[in-house]
């Protein structure tokens, strides 16, 4: 079935995954890293369980930071010894709820994070294995959104730790195994990248010597990039392979064999190109001179990772699925969708085929930070259908329900 | 119970809503409204069933813009003829839905709105009654959030029905009775209140004649403002009734009988103060010289209507409950969130009391655009528990909960 077919069946508008892309894109970013290196799946990209299930299938091993993340990773047959709990402010509650579920590897954000880690672990009799998270005191220019260099609520300073390493000391429960060195988000070229990646290599060999430990793992995050919510195709990254193997064999001699493990992650390239939104244009008009296209699908839907104020107006790029309505472009357009806000734009000022009511359009790449970056409760308005692909063949359709229940 | 035992008993973090402080909000809206009109609440802000309930019971009536959102008024009590049902872009299944539970009357936004509204209208054998939504060409200074007199999805501008009336002949399935025009946003200034109320009274009489249509309501939307997630009062509004009334004089001399009958709307005014979001300090750190304040609670609980991207940052202030922990302040202070990215900051570069893991906080007048404006479903959190009390009376408990069904 296409789009429309897709819609027709199931109502309008619904998210598209194909599993298929999932496929291709952990097949170009697998080649695009050493054989013997790590690759997490970042699930707040998109927790769907039939996209989880795949990555695992393939190899991936899962980065979560909540409950509910680590829930989806283990019923989507993930292997909790081999799940990586992260991010700031973790609560006794979660970290026991992951050391009761078998998951004992934690990225650290500070000196309270691992007293918390290793209180939990001595309680349940269970050592911890622990990355203490850095934030490097330099940057590197060209990051999508950067993390490091900048104050920052992601791990220590490297400055803290050099400065006092006796805070960090892990003790026997919960052992600091290595370090979570992640630089940026969604940078999209290989030389980007593999300048983070020296600076975090450098920066681990220095702290593990300051801190007097063994380097077992070094994870350098990733911060692959991917389009979002437009056209356009996977970076390619095929030529960061054998510089990175280098730079890896610089610093790190003993990494091909596993001393330390080398450990990247990865959200947006994996799961990026396999979504699409389709959706209905239920109104054109005219105000003011500009033409206003009206989908069944707004902000509620596709916030554009809503809420992260530094995020720039989502690009969506609406692509008319139905070619014969192309005849009459609309110029400088507003699309917008069906909420009561002045606020709920998809895009502004845009040129697009001729749509009328009824036409089925696509904004594709939303496989990441789509559904679960929008506003799902804004206006009491139901969530899109969910229809899980593999290539043509469909394999199954769900939809997220938010109900109320007594405490 | 304070904040503090409430958050022992249920849970941190928790929205906790009370429905003295929405009496004491109706009251001062009501007092500085003339009695002869409508007043409608926008669901929107807050859908939750006890305020809803609360001020069906006070004589609101409901004003909705999702299938969504009706059902929420109807489970709480109001009467489905006395609910309006707005929005651009609805659909024939919305309309039909909205048409089976007893709501007819709609405000249109467009020719095509109208024609879907009379279509179904006829196919259940029930006239509807049509207020047309207009954008004015002009706009007054002081709005919090314009809607007029720029390009807009809402409604139809002046000058198009001034130029095609015929365009917007609602014929005996619906009946254009009135207009709906709702000029702007949180506006805390009475003058600018009024400025944009004689702009619409004075559009409606207009337009009623170019449409040769008996002016039967009128709609003047409201916009009345009131301080978010920051402390601050209500403002006095008192001083709007005796204006307001000698301006419908003027122009609508046979009002005060109901000929037309004028209606108001609220959202943020009725509901802002009524919420308070309580969370704990769950970590407190320093980075490149700024301290942290790591919360449990983050823009997936209070996103500041998060994705509309014109909204400022939201300036958020934690009220310390703990008067003991308030001695070495904190000065230029981040406060985050817990989830995994760094766009998760309620506030930047403020001053703090000394706050220290465990500090429960407070962050007030969130009961409008709280919850359901924020990220809910990103990074598979927990939604925070929701505290219904009377003043000193816990009333109930829930929570909402994203799950997964089959389609």
């Amino acid at each position: 079935m296409n789009t429309q077919q897709l819609l027709e069946h199931y109502g309008s508008p619904a998210y598209i995954y194909d599993l298929a892309e999932v496929r291709a894109a952990y097949a170009a970013l697998r080649q695009a890293l050493p054989a013997e290196s790590t690759l997490y799946y970042s699930l707040k990209a998109n927790p769907h369980p039939a996209i989880v299930g795949e990555l695992n299938r393939l190899g991936c091993q899962a980065e979560v930071s909540s409950v509910g993340e680590l829930h989806s990773a283990l019923t989507a047959g993930c292997a909790p010894e081999r799940c990586l709990y992260t991010g700031p402010g973790k609560t006794l509650h979660e970290i026991s709820y992951a050391f009761e579920q078998g998951t004992t590897c934690f990225s650290i954000d500070s000196p309270l994070d691992l007293r918390k880690v290793a209180t939990v672990a001595q309680r349940m009799n269970t050592p911890a294995q622990v990355l203490l998270r850095v934030n490097p005191s330099e940057s590197v220019p060209g990051l999508g959104l950067t993390m490091t260099g900048a104050p920052s609520q992601f791990g220590a300073d490297a400055d803290w730790i050099r400065r006092a390493p006796q805070e960090f000391a892990g003790g026997e429960w919960a052992q600091i195994v290595g370090f979570h060195i992640y630089m940026g988000t969604n940078i999209p070229r290989i030389e980007t990248l593999l300048q983070t990646f020296a600076v975090a290599t450098r920066l681990a060999v220095e702290l593990a010597d300051v801190l007097d430990i063994e380097l077992q793992v070094v994870d350098l995050g990733g911060g692959f990039g991917h389009p979002f919510a437009s056209s356009g195709e996977r970076p390619d990254l095929s030529g960061l392979r054998e510089p990175l193997e280098g730079l890896l064999d610089d610093w790190l001699p003993g990494w091909r064999d596993g001393r330390p493990h080398v450990a990247f992650e990865s959200g947006r390239y994996l799961v990026g190109s396999c979504g699409t939104l389709g959706c209905t244009v239920q109104d054109v008009k005219e105000s003011q001179g500009r033409p206003f296209v009206v989908l069944d699908s707004g902000i509620h839907h596709l916030g554009g990772m809503a809420g992260l104020r530094r995020v720039p107006r989502i690009g969506a790029e609406l692509i008319c699925a139905d070619e014969a309505a192309a005849d009459t472009p609309l110029h400088n357009a507003h699309i917008v969708g069906p909420l009561c806000t002045p606020l709920d734009h998809l895009a502004q000022g845009v040129d697009l085929p001729g749509l009328t009511p009824g036409t089925v359009v696509v904004v594709r790449n939303v496989g990441a930070y789509g559904l679960t970056g929008s506003l799902l409760g804004f206006l009491s308005r139901e969530a899109p259908v969910e229809i899980v692909c593999d290539g043509e063949e469909i394999k199954e359709a769900s939809q997220i329900l938010l109900t109320r229940c007594a405490r």
